[in-house]
């Protein structure tokens, strides 16, 4: 029997400048009832990633922001519990659920059903999911890294950068990682199999990026922004591409930083481009083909962060802002 | 028999900031004698082009600079005067002779053979040259206009702007000039065939610019930075493209100004990309296929600002660089 409640984190104001955990409130309400065509879900993990602080503010951006008052946003993995539609019956677990909460309804029919057998559930979120598919889709059409290339990935042990970097030395480009801390960045070099990788807390980040990019810099996996992206901007090569995912050491800014002069785009006949993953939702068969023979055979690694408990789920967000998080952050609530 | 002396504009010194008439000097030397496999060359046009502000300065660019007490570097429209290669006759017009001078020798190998029967001889360092050229290659490799877009060209009435211009105009969109002054704007919708022009000099410029363009701008072409650059960025729309051909405009800045804040590339996926057209002159036959029967069909037009002597090519130079010329700028030598 499903407890009696479903607690929730809504988003209680917009936050202005840093992230706090009074940006949100704990609510706990009835276990809502599914309609036709409708299943229950019984939320296992939820996927914290760093697009949702753009949902919490009320700027322009690709997507609509969360309401005050209002669920937070996040995609989740569920265990159906009750079915209204054949397609689905109780114990499927799906990819799809909704919202930084334990339960949800949603129509059967948006849900992509999953097979423990293949991976295990979560990485639908991770690897398999959307950091995953972000990692292909702007590497297949924006870095396009040749062999022999200097690859630099930001935010290299982050669910997205390590897969980035796994893919270009595949290529057999020379990966560099950026990372905050030591223990990172020997996770990057000893798990990930990336050529080097700098703490950009280091004084002498700009110093060791020259050393260990001496012809300079063909690929810039942007996860950043800020200080980083200001010390790899100049060291870019003739032809370079910058691909651009995020620039999460911005994103508490409450007035945007200037960025580079883009003549040097003119002379070094740069490409810099963004993409937003969601774009291409239906290349993600193309991905799971790609990865899931190459995570079994050991050749594509990946790590999470698992939290449990939803009412950790503020504070864990507050900390993936900051960095503190240490692979694919996830919320165990089931 | 040709005069006794060769008058040539030498780089007296590097800029700083403006340049200045004294940054130049000009010498008289002996006609030059064509070695085996060379043609002596008469001058008949120089080129003036932004891009050489860039050889003028020590700064590592896409080409090396002009050495101090060398001649200015420029291409040049020429008469064979005498020949000591079999390919070329006395009498024939080539482009690819070197230099703000009255004379040169060149291998004859270099030299493309111009028919005046064609087009003017002088278009051949216009619209049938290196800025019709720039026009094709970066409007067909990044612009990329479809039918119904708007598309923004700065400079509108140069010799780049005028042509990216017609050929987005000619793929179906809506093209907006920029250009400085009525009367420039004049010409560039009443002889260029644009939707509209804005004078960027108007202080309402910005105001403007949305009104022109209410539903935000899909491709632009960059050949001026600056205030320009500032007022058009924020108004890319989602998948906008940003062509990179130049930033005249900050050309003479010791200093870079900052840019923009590249957030926006990932929430609108732009693609901001900056090319060289020495990279593509390969394709100088393809766009000659192009563009010569347009030209006659008087279906893409072309305006040409002569100045005569070439003692008076540095000061229309400054003139090039404050956007004083209108239309294509040659020095006729000869």
């Amino acid at each position: 029997m499903p407890e009696a409640v479903n607690t929730q984190v809504l988003l209680a104001r917009r936050p202005e400048g840093v992230v706090r955990q009074d940006d949100f409130a704990i609510a706990r309400t009835p276990i809502p009832a599914p309609g036709a065509g409708e299943v229950l879900l019984r939320h296992l993990f939820l996927s914290l990633d760093p697009y949702q602080r753009g949902r919490m503010s009320a700027a322009k951006s690709y997507a609509a922001p969360v309401a005050i008052g209002a669920v937070m946003e996040c995609r989740a993995v569920a265990r159906v519990e009750a079915s209204n539609d054949p397609a689905l019956s109780p114990g499927d677990v799906v990819l799809g659920a909704y919202g930084w909460q334990e339960w949800s309804v949603a129509p059967a029919k948006g849900l992509m059903k999953l097979d423990a057998a293949e991976a295990p559930v979560q990485t639908a979120l991770g690897i398999l999911g959307m950091p995953g598919l972000t990692a292909h889709v702007g590497m297949s059409d924006i870095g396009q890294p040749k062999r022999g290339e200097t690859v630099v990935i930001s935010a290299a042990s982050g669910a997205v950068g390590a897969v980035a970097g796994q893919i270009a030395k595949a290529a057999g480009a020379r990966v560099i990682g950026i990372a905050g801390g030591a223990e990172k960045c020997a996770y990057v070099t000893g798990e990930l199999g990336f050529d080097a990788c700098l703490d950009h807390r280091d004084g002498d980040f700009p110093q060791a990026l020259d050393a260990a990019c001496p012809d300079g810099i063909d690929v810039y996996w942007e996860n950043v922004g800020g200080a980083v992206q200001r010390a790899v901007f100049p060291r870019l090569r003739d032809f370079a591409r910058m691909v651009m995912c995020g620039m999460i050491a911005e994103y508490n800014d409450p007035v945007p930083q200037p960025g580079p002069n883009l003549m040097s785009a003119v002379r070094k006949r740069l490409r810099i481009q963004g993409f937003i993953v969601s774009d291409s939702w239906q290349r993600l068969p193309e991905w799971r083909a790609v990865a899931v023979p190459l995570i079994r055979a050991g050749k594509l690694r990946y790590r999470e962060d698992v939290v449990s408990g939803i009412e950790n789920a503020p504070a864990a967000f507050i900390g993936l802002l900051a960095g503190k998080n240490f692979g694919k952050l996830l919320v165990k609530v089931g």
